[in-house]
């Protein structure tokens, strides 16, 4: 039948009806009414994590990559020095990142089945004083690890560093609450567990060092000061929003606020992960991560050892019975992910398990 | 009443409900039925300047601007130097965001109320060997000119220098036929003449130039090469793209292939242009622009001399009937514009001038 298809995937997520009925207005980007909308959005974000004293939160068009790029031009000075700690693909790609653009970046690397070492970033920042920026991906989607964001960040206070996180899967689920965790930039997007739909991001970024941050970025279209001094100014974004995301994000968090906020998603994302990992567990999957540090955000589940095993027929006829499954990304081992996030629940994870336990009978493949 | 404003402005413009209709769905970045989007949009845009043969299309997330720096990062190296024509605002931008990435970048001026002249460029180039790159505003929405395309082109082309065209306003509804015109990259957006909502951009880079564009952009999340060979590669978006943005874009390029392309469109804003002027001038409005050099996208009108003549009054009183205007951008003269594109025609033009009839009464002013 000709319906959406859940989005069992790190983003774009399944978002309600509402959340895109939210999108059939067409609004002018100079116009007050949308200038309400987005200093609404704002507010609601800064609200969030408890942040409205000590950050502020800028904008910015296109996807949460696009806003990671901006935070740490904007963030790190030309001669800065961003230490990336990795362990998983996300991180890879904010050392490319950096890298491109001309900052000196080091690599602390961590196996990708476990969180990074708080104990090791200390050692690191005591050996190398050079280092301005620590750069932390909250939940490392690439296996679904829950990163250890408030011990990092109080190590980074206690040497007088930067961090710059990014939350793009974990924000509005995870709890982060600015007022007991310091951190200089904090990263997320539209389309992840705010449950709108893709096309911009935001940045948090820390008062006391936003100033500092002037003149920084060599982009202009990434230029989060540039961006956040307009919006201030004028209330508009400097170029063209991209308006019914922004309405869209709008109507998703008056959701979000109606549902209870951050502990109520964290709690049903939980009981989404629950039901897929009993249900999973009962097909004979093995998760791929410890329980301790797997966020409910995404689970990668090792590949059947069947050796006729193929992702995409597996994917295919999963995705026959209505549920879309994503691809793996670690680099040694067959593994596929599922994902916990979007407007779903635990009712859906039970029939998700279903629709896989049917593909697997289809295809005649053993776990 | 709570409808939706007529948005008499260079974008986001108004959009028809089926375009809108087209972001009730949930899409799979990763799945094949997005994909298949993504390729049916790619196709279209080629067929729109017969440039199927010649050139590439590479869309990207954010908005015009972002893919107007994505252009120039991808296309000039890091040792080129860029030729800004100037005669308005979207070039002065041109030349900041050139410079900001640290290319060399030299402006040639022109007033804000004439085309840039073919003859300066030619003369300039004779006399500079070492630009590399020309920059080139098609429709400069600043006062609503009409630059010549095709004889620019002809200039850089007799001296063997790159050209990338920002024709953001322009595209869709000016003829641009890269069959005849050569140029090495022109870029537009989803939320401009075609009618679709903002969110994304999109450059045709010259198939000849393409493979030489690898490592030039310092930005990742701007790397149209790179974009462009994953995407080849995969039929996916290097990074989530704006499902629901592109999925309108698709909807709306149906409707502009049933309107009947290019020339249709160019002809439903003309007639938009002519009541616009017409409804104006019997008012005792005078456009900024001599006709011959005018493009039927947005007009600049002189404000009224009545001393308690306030733009945001006017612009209010306009709005309360029913359309946003959107305020002049000239530096020396107060003025104010009205664009004649969007889902949009001409007995809207000529309600839009009775509104501004009615709102010239209510405050008592005199033209």
């Amino acid at each position: 039948m000709n319906r959406d298809k859940l989005l069992l995937t790190p983003g774009p997520l399944t978002t309600t009806l509402r959340t895109k009925l939210a999108m059939l207005n067409d609004w002018g980007s100079w116009d007050d009414d949308f200038n309400a909308v987005t200093a609404s959005v704002r507010a609601s974000l800064l609200k969030i994590i408890h942040g409205a004293d000590s950050h502020v939160v800028v904008p910015l068009q296109g996807s949460g990559t696009f806003s990671v790029e901006a935070a740490v031009a904007t963030l790190v000075p030309r001669e800065g020095h961003v230490l990336v700690l990795d362990n998983g693909a996300y991180c890879k790609r904010a050392v490319r990142l950096t890298s491109l653009m001309g900052r000196r970046c080091t690599v602390l690397g961590f196996d990708e089945a476990e969180p990074v070492s708080v104990t090791a970033l200390d050692e690191h920042l005591r050996g190398d004083a050079t280092v301005t920026h620590v750069v932390l991906i909250h939940c490392e989607t690439s296996a679904g690890i829950h990163n250890p964001l408030k011990q990092v960040a109080a190590v980074c206070e206690s040497h007088g560093k930067g961090l710059i996180v990014d939350a793009m899967s974990s924000f509005a689920a995870l709890e982060i609450d600015a007022r007991n965790t310091r951190f200089d930039a904090l990263i997320a997007a539209s389309g992840k567990c705010l449950e709108g739909v893709p096309g911009m991001g935001f940045v948090f970024i820390r008062k006391a060092v936003l100033d500092a941050c002037a003149g920084n970025s060599q982009s202009l279209a990434m230029d989060l000061h540039d961006q956040y001094v307009y919006m201030e100014k004028t209330g508009q974004w400097r170029f063209t929003p991209p308006t019914h995301v922004v309405a869209a994000l709008h109507a998703a968090i008056e959701q979000f606020e109606a549902e209870g906020g951050q502990s109520a998603r964290l709690a049903r994302y939980t009981q989404n992960y629950q039901a897929l990992i009993k249900g999973m567990t009962g097909l004979g999957f093995r998760p791929f991560l410890d329980p301790a540090i797997q966020a409910p955000i995404i689970v990668t589940f090792h590949a059947p050892s069947d050796p006729s095993y193929d992702f995409k027929a597996f994917y295919a006829a999963v995705r026959a019975r209505g549920f879309l499954l994503y691809p793996g990304k670690l680099t040694q081992l067959e593994t596929f992910r599922v994902g916990c996030i979007g407007a779903i629940d635990a009712t859906d994870m039970v029939q998700a398990t279903h629709a896989i336990a049917d593909a697997l009978q289809d295809l005649e493949m053993r776990r």
